[in-house]
């Protein structure tokens, strides 16, 4: 099943989308918006699956979904929560960062709290007051869970994933190392995100979501160019059972709550990057300086997925930077 | 105005409390909820002051209000910003942890994004798993803003203050040092905040409300006995517009973000604290060592404030340190 949030209020208004992302059907009968589905998925669930048939049937009225439209799947939400697990990207960003790694990085997951009031429509203009903060782009995966107890260990936490989408995890490069130096973690380095088009529930990903994984490529382009593909499934040291097991260590985890897998990132460099920091960490270690500048206005970062058949499974995050007003 | 939410669904039910804590009255024909009431302020606030009238005055049907069946006001939100704005606290946390504080502190606010999932109501238990985490609390003032754009300056951004509460912003200190050291702040050693039975508009506070400060005594009880009366309005160096206005450098707040003070400290040292974690570092100053041991399960701790002539101005956050189940 296929979930997007349209136009309309804060929230959106939820709707089921067909398979093929071709059209949608609101999910207003049997709940307003996406949130309030996840709050009572056991009821809701089985209603939206029921309407998903009947659209994927042609028995539903539906209507053209245009991905270019939509918000992102939760507009807000009351939990988003990123994880760095491609640990090796970590390992290069701290070195260009002039920083090492500790060990411990490859058995106990990093992870941050991001700011979830304002995420961003996966086709709109991503804003920013300034070139000077090193715009950069982080494509990632992300799970929605349901209710999630304290304590909850990483196998019993793969049972509450009920979701999944692709993430543009805006960064402001320049703004880290001084705001990280402060001791508190990201808060002006870590605008608004951006979310794709739908949600899907783990069963649209057949056989390629596998030990809480999604094992595809994220394919990302920058102003139309190939940028990078690395398989979300590789290299992903801790899975998104483990993620949210750490995030329930000291605290419950309320439905709509969002895991990130951090950054995807591959060994194999000829998969290419999902962040511009990645690519200019390497550039730096091969030639001494990093080449690819950060992001400036009108530059557009799209970031996809595509099922084995090369049909978009998600939608695409497509933004252009801009100047905000 | 006082507003509070009841028990009743994920969000609870909105109603105005009148200013003596004595009376309620459902709000539920103006709004749902009270993230739903922030989301119209324009139009649900002078609805909800004509019902909170009607309350005082005798007029409106309500009913006892007992704050300790109370939810938090916001019973979950989509941002929780907290700062540190009670710098000569920070200077001593930081002091206790053999760290030394950059002068930078004194200009550019810290600030941690906090989890807003799952708020603790005032009087409910506060479920911990470990009393090995070194269990603390942080009494604290927050606002809750309306919709803030992108830029605003600090002057400004005290328009965007609609509510004022008190917080118990819960740490676990023995989890902290290594949390930090990795990089990217808290989040295991912030587990669930516990907000007062109501936010009240700033009006209520009167002279008290001045240059976006609450001049107002933090009063702290443990276990019953007097721990800290901290006035939150003295020492605290970064007032909430600044804080706020920290907030929106690169991202917009939406209506219903949460932005706290921090722990709230005087200098004077005869005004006691708001949290162990000043008093031991004080004790370690005085006598080499710590004597004042963490929170163990069955302690209690109380946070309330009081108008001049001894009134509770939000009700008690008052609380039992409990094993989580």
């Amino acid at each position: 099943m296929k979930l997007a949030s349209l136009a309309g209020g804060r929230d959106g208004r939820l709707a089921v989308v067909s398979s093929d992302l071709q059209r949608a059907a609101l999910a207003s009968d049997v709940a307003p918006t996406l949130q309030a589905a996840l709050d009572d998925w056991a009821r809701t669930k089985p209603a939206l699956e029921a309407l998903a048939r009947e659209l994927e049937a042609g028995r539903a009225a539906g209507s053209p979904f245009d991905p270019t439209k939509a918000l992102a799947p939760l507009p807000r939400a009351y939990h988003w929560v990123d994880g760095s697990a491609y640990v090796s990207h970590v390992e290069l960003v701290r070195k260009a960062r002039g920083a090492t790694m500790p060990d411990s990085f490859w058995t106990d997951p990093l992870v941050y709290q991001g700011g979830s009031d304002d995420f961003l429509p996966p086709a709109a203009d991503a804003p920013f007051r300034s070139e000077d903060w090193g715009i950069d782009f982080e494509g990632e995966v992300a799970v929605v869970t349901d209710d999630v107890p304290m304590g909850t260990d990483a196998v019993k936490a793969r049972e509450h994933i009920m979701l999944v989408m692709l993430v543009n995890d805006w960064s402001l490069r320049n703004l880290i190392p001084a705001e990280l130096a402060k001791g508190f973690g990201f808060y002006q380095s870590k605008p608004a995100t951006a979310f794709s088009p739908v949600a899907v529930t783990p069963d649209v990903l057949g056989g390629a979501w596998k030990d809480a994984r999604v094992h595809l490529p994220l394919v990302v382009h920058l102003n139309g160019k190939p940028f990078g593909h690395p398989d979300a499934g590789i290299d992903m040291t801790f899975d998104f059972g483990q993620l949210i097991a750490h995030a329930t260590k000291t605290r419950r985890l309320g439905a709509g709550s969002i895991v990130g897998s951090g950054t995807v990132s591959n060994r194999d460099r000829a998969r290419g990057s999902t962040c511009l920091a990645e690519r200019r960490m390497l550039e730096t270690l091969d030639q001494g300086k990093p080449m690819t500048p950060f992001l400036s206005f009108g530059d557009r970062v799209r970031i996809e997925m595509f099922d084995p058949a090369g049909r978009s499974l998600f939608g695409a995050i497509d933004q252009r930077v801009v100047k905000a007003a």
